[in-house]
């Protein structure tokens, strides 16, 4: 079912332009993500979200297995009747979350224990489990568990789990029962080039549909990171797509793609959107500052989004001062359309070879740009 | 620019089927309003609103007044192009909420004193100034400062209000400076007949293009209201549209349409919606209880909405639970569908003459309805 076909090859960088089939459509990549946490792009309609161009959305399957649980998914229908959305979907192994979002968190080789940070119930996840949620589920893609190690951590530490997420992502694999998901494998490794290396040949060898790069985004310098996936990518197939998680800026996805990178997800769009920072064609703008009181301009003059040929950045401001829910949902509409313009952006760079120009002039406008919060 | 046609009258109640033209287009009475208190209608864009058959909308003065403020909106092109709601609004004259929100309001014969419940500012309101405001907030149909009356109270109170609000009502047609706008008057009088009879004739006298009845749904019950309204109506020109305001339940509506009433606004469809109750066919429901867990059931299955099309009740529930933003959306989205149906139905009630049939088998009814939030 799941078919990737590499389209063209940037002459100046690594990146590529791309597509693969799902049993929900065709995705183009390189492809943004919007994050459906919990079953929801938060506060937008499928049909807006759509609107944006996002071909593909991710859900958490952290926060769907605790509520409202897997089981409920799957009867009323699966993910794509559940939530409405259609198109291809992809689902996290729940690992991460685990790590970051979950209390007492005890980690064994068999799998990992911790408590709810809902309820405070006791639960254990292992591969199996991860697959049986996300068969369950029922999203396009779906992802091998894996350990992530908090940044910074001692080296020991690191190729521990990265050993561990082999020995996962090969039960994984025997445990996925459905063909019509495609599993995707996740090299870890942290900052280490030797590991990652180690860890993309060992995954290579028991040969996914796709790869993703993880345990990245979580500290360490954007330099860092590029060198790592320098380092990675030509240790994965070409006739595999590759998948950054959980990154990033637009300028951090523009410099993986030119790494080689496919496809990216994060939640930076829709949390930046929800307290009043938006993405725009001129900088990073807060809605909320005082200067868009009595502004009649558009978010972005550049953007076609909804939110843009509608309403004032005087209107958007009045939204979030009065604490009216339109505000977050008209930012959050305009941030993911940004990004997925930045997308389409990329595509076309590589489709007529500017990419290189492109991510120059990117590199030295980096240093005027606002900080923003990352995750 | 305003013009109101009477299409056809009921035989059996005194219910009307007609239309009033705005600068911003057509209305089909009777009409329910969805309220969008301080410039937007709670979470929904103007399309969604525009989706569930909506033609007008009401705006509140008194919000949008204290923020982002009367000149804020005009100098963002007036409340049409500041909310993107292109089609007619309605304002009310703030009085209301300066007696319902406000803190330490004192009241005289030239107006009314009260401090912002935002941030305790000094603040007055007269009837020149709520003609200011309103002409500077641009909506289509604005009305007249009254003095509003807390319910119970003693009729010598409920006098005094409603000559005070004769006089504002006078002062108000004087200050009114756009022609483009229609002022509507608002008869006054409590539960007290002779008092809404006497109040009624004054503002004929004076003369508006449009008249309401205000002071209801504050706490009497639904029969003193019905027997207001008989005896408010008669005294009111037949070809002038009739506007009861805040009213109220689906039922309400219906028996206030059989007594000659055209326009009516509610909270009622988007506070229960953002709290999880929904209006259906088969009744109110509350989307969190345990019973929607499983449930593959649109919320509505005679509900032909955005909301009832694509998701399950079993999802509905998810949202409310995960307090995911989109549960309050499309619960809101279809109540505001629900209400705009059974608007549809009346008018076809009174065009096919089965208004009275349909008003008997709802007041049957009514003794089973579950209670619901009322204001």
């Amino acid at each position: 079912m799941f078919e990737f076909t590499l389209q063209a090859k940037d002459v100046g960088t690594a990146a590529r332009l791309g597509q693969f089939t799902t049993p929900h459509g065709l995705v183009q990549t390189p492809v943004f993500m919007p994050v459906g946490t919990a079953g929801s792009v938060k506060g937008l309609t499928p049909d807006l979200v759509r609107s944006t161009g996002t071909q593909i959305i991710l859900a958490n399957t952290y926060h769907l297995a605790l509520r409202p649980g897997a089981e409920i998914v799957a009867e009323l229908g699966g993910l794509h009747q559940f939530t409405g959305w259609n198109d291809p979907i992809l689902t996290d192994s729940g690992g991460y979350q685990v790590f970051s979002l979950a209390e007492l968190v005890q980690i064994d080789e068999e799998g990992v224990s911790f408590r709810s940070h809902l309820d405070g119930a006791h639960l254990r996840l292992d591969p199996a489990e991860a697959m049986r949620i996300q068969n369950l589920l029922g999203a396009d893609v779906i992802m091998v568990l894996d350990q992530c190690v908090r940044y910074p951590a001692n080296r020991e530490d690191v190729e521990a789990a990265m050993q561990r997420s082999i020995r996962w992502a090969a039960q994984c694999q025997a445990a996925h029962a459905r063909q019509d998901q495609a599993l995707f494998g996740i090299v870890q490794g942290g900052i280490h080039h030797d590991l990652r290396r180690q860890c993309a040949q060992a995954l290579v060898e028991l040969g996914f549909p796709g790869y993703a790069v993880g345990g990245l985004a979580i500290g360490e310098t954007p330099g860092q990171m590029d060198a790592v996936l320098a380092c990675v990518v030509p240790h994965l197939p070409a006739d595999s797509p590759r998948y950054l998680m959980g990154v990033g800026r637009p300028i951090d996805i523009l410099r993986a793609v030119a790494r080689g990178i496919d496809m990216f997800d994060c939640v930076m769009p829709t949390r930046n959107g929800r307290n009043s920072f938006a993405f725009t064609s001129q900088g990073v703008v807060r809605l909320r500052n005082e200067e868009h009181k009595r502004s009649r301009q558009p978010l972005d003059p550049a953007c076609e989004c909804y939110t843009c040929r509608h309403f004032s950045r005087g209107y958007l401001r009045h939204m979030f001062l009065a604490g009216e829910m339109l505000g977050p949902i008209l930012a959050s509409l305009h941030n993911i359309a940004y990004y997925q313009s930045w997308m389409a952006r990329i595509r076309r760079s590589i489709r007529e070879g500017t990419l290189l120009d492109w991510l120059a002039e990117e590199n030295q406008k980096e240093d005027r740009a606002a900080p923003l919060e990352r995750t």
